[in-house]
């Protein structure tokens, strides 16, 4: 980090102190500055990059033509990692086709090492550079090259591994980047997003069973109605979630087809038959996901309708946590002025000022995460839309805001189920006190004696503050023998026989 | 309308059975379908127009090439009725540059006539037409040259009065059509939005002082919070609805700034000079409003920002609109198993099964309208970004859907004003239990025993099930007098002296 | 509709005359006005109604009480047209459970003129009611029950037949609603969008073969690329549209779940066993469309996640055509100073000043659309995400901007298809020259000189205003025979053997 | 940051490799793990507190139970610094007070090195916590705690210098964090987006004067207009920026006004008459920005509609900029197949396998950008809406989209402008050519011969693709002499005399 602040600086003389400033305070921990430059080149001429660092000139020529948002808004990780492994495979598969072992073998190995994430400090651009991801690509090609270069003994900046020659050989940033938008896409949704929400539709369900017994209110409107089990309304909740699980899963054949082999306008120009194919095999053999290669190269480089049809899964999951977590936490409020129902775990103190005060924060992590989502989707949508003729230029940022939804409602969707969910209790006193005082049971007498004589008794009850069988005993509709027969909340959970 | 659906038929060779369904049935109540027609012409050549009908060639041209969304996506009424205005404004400054007098006295008549909205039903096209309006400018030409004609005592069609050379004057479609969105939209903001929201907004703020002594549990993070009073809580609201106000006051800059003159692209071609600020003082002269011409015109026909401004204003008004109906129905829920505090008005049965139930229906209409505005802003930002070079051609659409933004907020907080917030009463013997059931009135032991001690009677009586005096003495950190004299609802509703 | 206007200017005591005045232009065709008035009552009190109108009290308290948007607000036709079918099957079921099969018959048969739109002018409601949808529901149960009871003879106003004691046998608003929402949705997804994007789809498929040996420049980030033919160009497009259709195919098995039987809360209290898998089979038996019932009706009254799932389909949709539209008008640029590779087809002047000129206005109608489409799906996931408990009372919202979308992607697509794509031909000439005038061929000399020879002899081209074959000759790097060999413009359109 | 990761997996007990392992590559130059821990205890207990880091119990807590998101997630940092401003002056009245000066001093002491950013490192929690913001006000308070007990000569841990009672003194999380809101994005306002989009105006500007006399054709609906200069183009531009900054001033009143002094629900219990107009006094002393106190403190804590409005703002402004980013990218398309008329600055190389192209790569990033506010405001938006009773629980959320948005525009703004706009050169080779290929400047003969004449001569050139002049004389409408006076391009550029 600290080489990124001084030679942003030091190369780009750029003037912007503020941001400078930012950068060093991100580097405070450290205390070694970079000291030596080396010299790299491409096609623009020499520039100097920090000597410890394995990016090359095109990369530092990002680095300080986009001073953007600072280091948070570097390329996400996950895309990172997918470069590290379709660099991978793609030296595996050029190997078949021609690429001297010594290189390849070379390149695979420093690709691995970008998989993991040992590279991580090598990859300093950010998401807001050219629209096709076409820095980040060059980015991977020279930290490989440059890594692998190393270990056949060779220097940094010497190019016996050649960024695009070797490393980038039968590729196009055109194609490379759509293919790891979709392979870290589809590595967050299985492993990350998918994971998250199975276990809170687990932990959903289980409460929906142990509250299978608890009648209660039901609320429409906001307003009072008939009866039902809490685990009912928990069982709505899990159904939800499992919807969202199909949802996402209902994306995934579009997000496993891979660009890869369409190159510079989706022609495949410049690879051999077959390349597109053997390279979605190889990617699926890494990730054990079943990638295939794009049915349509030219769709594939031009729009990116996977990526905001995937995000529309996301929205719409966003959409029933909004609910869920409302739901939680207007079931929850109180202690005593609210409606009080569930009791929810205390994580920490709620208030600064006021003692005693226990709040739904994980309702609140996870209703903001959901916010996020939603306007992430549209950024996407935005995004998506905006593709001229054979490439979409908002690649990175596509990129950028599904995997930041996949990635947050993945982490919130865990938190909330184990610091929330799994916790809650039913105030089975409360309960069963709304339930006895409500006006609604009286839903109960349409059958016996029609809709309007049963309205009659409500508004009475209502009017005189009493119960609903007082009113109906004076209004002469029915008798108590009657009344209580006819009345019982746990037979008003189902159809009847 | 009967003429409409038949014309189309006759004239497109429509196969669109559904469509003509459609449209019929819209006619059910007419009985006079049109029987005859007459030939109109353009430079694509003639073609057969209704003869009851003032509309021509291109006008009838749109009708054939555009079944899009029925009759209900017809242009909306404001922006017809801006043409009027328009058109009889052009007439009488051309008629300074040299338009026969006699001509331009027909056309001033014949666009008063629209400007009245007595000749709307000649203006059958739908918004999703040519991005720049032109279908619907040159209908207005249509019409009005027709009528002139007829005023003057000449037959439809015969051209006495021409549609472009002398109703369409000095003017083009790029400069017309963003011209009458401005009008439109300001004439529903001055004549619908403002004069509703300053109705609610009178309306809250005398809530606010009726409930000013009412004394009441607050509640953030839906748990019970200090207390506040009612007229606090609503003064609140009072507040969102001025700023709101303010808010599209603020935006009234822009607006007021017409882009007639600009013509073609912006330059003016085929004006003189001064025709612009004469045109933009008649269209303020006309309506009462102080337009004035816009200082660049290029910006005024490539860019539609002036309406993605007011639509934001519209988004914040929304926004706010759903916290203040989402608050009432939510302190108006119960009526036994809510929190209860409003009692709302009841305008309805609330529902078809559950009888003597009353539901918060004003709320619910107005927090749709809220999403709908919501979801329409982000319509209008998406066509506003996609202009190119010097027209942005998504101006129906964005006119369409700020209209639609405005009159349903209008119509909507009139409508909220009228049928809830005015007869909402407050329900003071729940607010008053509620309140002195609380917990959190500990907060006021805080600059007395301090946050931990206070903490500790606060959890203490939430654990026991007592109240906060009771734990208070029990942990032996007050007297019973000095609790007395702390915990004060009253006393705790501000700062202290 | 006259009657609507008039209704609710004597009843109301409204005075918003501009909307009396709007609602009376509607009505200029019509020559009755109602004069008479009946007294219709429900457990509100007895309210006037007009006496040619076969609704009752509920709808007409709620017309006085809604006055928001005016006529083109009403509840879609759709949503009339699926209470039509639903009321009918749930007449039918209902027989089996005991209705009396005159009434239950009469019921069917007043039913089926509703699904017919015999009936249309009887429901007058608008989308912003309340947000359960209950009034609508009324409204269909008053105006079947009124019409029931005249073919069996009876008055209307009687109840004869009871709109919610037979009408509404069984059922509740809040299950009907997000019933006839499903039915309304999944059929105008079969009818009128997959119908016209399959059109669609077929007609960019033959330009995709017509076009599949024009060789023509590329182009990334809006610069010149390496050659594609006009067919892949378009097979890009017309995968996109192919995906769309699968998109929204792929939500139907959630849209096909109803929630009839659910009842009040979801419990199907006040139905008999059997009920909803009953209506659902006789829907599906109506409709020739496989609904089943909801397995989760709590999930199905609570949440409206399904529509907004389909409304993302619908967002992707729109995306993937403002995409293709955009690179169609782009392409079609001209006539001599844009790209002008296309030639659309003329149906109208294109400008009120400019003569000659031909815009791609079905191009620009598609784009409106789809930035509607956007914001009509924020607009439904706001509202989406707002329910409470119970029930979601966004409903009629939801459902109004969902088939507002599923309409016009639906019109603009067949629009578009008609006006537009099927008549575009091919600028075989410019084509050419643009191709052979371009550098980027020089692509095709990497894999035999390298990335860096490559771009120096592009450089010299560009900047000596010269071809590439005279660059590189000048450079030395090739003979021209060489060049000649590696040039080829139809050899650069796939990979190499 | 070494202690963030190892803190969070030691105490948490958290099995998220992958998020250790991100946080661990933040502190790869770091070499001092945290080896020892300190006991910190809250109202809910004690719990371990690396040694070394300035936070206490809650700051530890949140850390615990928030795993949400990773490192790029925390708090951003200008509300840590808003938080340092406001504490300080906080520490300063509350002296006025009475606080124990000596106290006080520590704490203005400690509360300028956060304001200066030097405690950063002690600001770990991210913005997915509680939704008052509760665990980020509560961090500040125990840092500054902590280092002003170190100034005084105390240990972390003790409490000598007491985080509630001390540095919240007469504060809630609830007016607190919605001040730093404020303090932060008025910040970044004026001293980060205003001077970026200042300079771009003044470039845009400078080049509308550069160009002021290229005479170069019109392009509406993407087609040949008539001429225009690329001054009043780009003057088209300008306005648009100078609007923009209009835009977002003309929000700043609201956003000037501090919730400072409403403590928990807005009423300011627990403060002083007078704190918080003192408090925001000392803000815009130590600001140099005109903050005043909230005239509504309940409006302050319960909405934000604020930070909806200025959200607004930016979004309008992301409008304009897309647009004017799309022009350019548009107008500098080609080379040779584009339309060519400007020339973008070459800052690096394009592509990586297409050598010799330059992407308008800067466009790109900056309508990245755009697409990115766009999503962000409908995530501020959604967060606006959602706010309960006396509190908006989306705080966080809303704060760190808000300022995400006022970053990312202002800095790639300034990118835009320096590394693209300043650069631009006008093809005037190219420009003049178009120029006078064209058929529209035909409109110029309008006046003379009239529409009808006029469209035929230009559809007689563009068929038999001849000159607009050879057409004239062919179709004998014009004499050559007549024609050469009347088509004079630099007479068209504005209304004439």
């Amino acid at each position: 980090m600290a080489l990124y602040a001084l030679s942003r600086r030091l190369s780009a003389g750029s003037n912007s102190t503020s941001t400078t400033l930012l950068a060093l305070r991100f580097t405070s921990a450290s205390r070694s500055y970079s000291s030596s430059f080396r010299e790299e080149r491409d096609t623009f001429g020499p520039i100097q990059v920090p000597s410890d660092k394995l990016w090359g000139a095109q990369t530092q020529r990002s680095l300080q033509n986009f001073d953007i948002g600072g280091p948070r808004e570097r390329m996400p990780e996950p895309i990172i990692r997918a470069f590290g492994i379709l660099k991978k495979c793609a030296a595996k598969v050029n190997m078949e086709y021609g690429l001297d072992p010594n290189v390849g073998k070379a390149i695979m190995q420093a690709a691995e090492e970008v998989a993991e994430g040992k590279l991580n400090e090598h990859f300093p651009l950010v998401v807001w550079q050219t629209g096709s991801g076409t820095q980040s690509n060059m980015n991977a090609n020279e930290v490989i090259a440059n890594r692998a270069a190393e270990i056949l003994g060779h220097k940094r900046g010497e190019k016996f591994v050649h960024p695009n020659d070797h490393v980038n050989r039968s590729q196009s940033s055109n194609d490379t980047f759509p293919t790891v938008m979709h392979i870290a896409a589809a590595m967050e949704i299985n492993s990350r997003l998918i994971p998250s929400l199975k276990t809170l539709h687990g932990t959903l369900n289980s409460k929906s069973i142990e509250f299978k017994d608890i009648v209660k209110i039901g609320r429409t409107h906001t307003q009072d109605a008939t009866p039902l089990t809490l685990g009912q309304e928990f069982s709505g909740y899990t159904t939800q979630v499992k919807y969202g699980i199909d949802r996402v899963i209902g994306t995934l054949p579009r997000m496993y087809q891979l660009a890869q082999g369409g190159t510079a306008v989706g022609t495949g120009l410049n690879t051999k038959r077959g390349f597109d194919a053997k390279i979605a095999a190889a990617v699926a053999d890494e990730t054990n996901l079943p990638f295939v290669t794009a049915e349509n190269k030219f769709e594939a480089l031009a729009a990116h309708d996977a990526s905001v049809e995937t995000s529309g899964a996301l929205n719409t999951i966003a959409v029933s946590l909004m609910k869920i977590a409302n739901d939680i936490r207007l079931l929850g409020s109180g202690p005593r002025c609210g409606l009080g129902e569930l009791i929810l775990p205390e994580n920490e103190p709620g208030s600064s000022i006021m003692p005693g005060k226990v709040n739904p924060t994980q309702c609140e992590a996870l209703t903001m995460v959901c916010a996020q989502v939603m306007g992430n989707h549209v950024a996407v949508t935005v995004g998506g839309s905006n593709g001229h003729f054979e490439l979409n230029v908002f690649k990175p940022m596509i990129a950028s805001s599904l995997l930041h939804s996949l990635r947050l409602l993945g982490d919130s969707s865990a938190s909330f189920e184990k610091n929330c969910v799994r916790g809650i209790q039913a105030n089975r006193e409360r309960i069963s006190k709304l339930l006895h005082e409500s006006l609604m049971l009286v839903t109960s007498l349409n059958p016996k004696i029609g809709y309007d004589k049963a309205a009659a008794v409500a508004k009475t009850a209502h009017k005189e503050g009493t119960t609903l069988k007082e009113a109906a005993l004076k209004l002469g509709v029915l008798s108590s023998e009657e009344f209580d027969k006819l009345v019982v909340p746990e037979k008003m959970l189902g159809p009847s026989d």
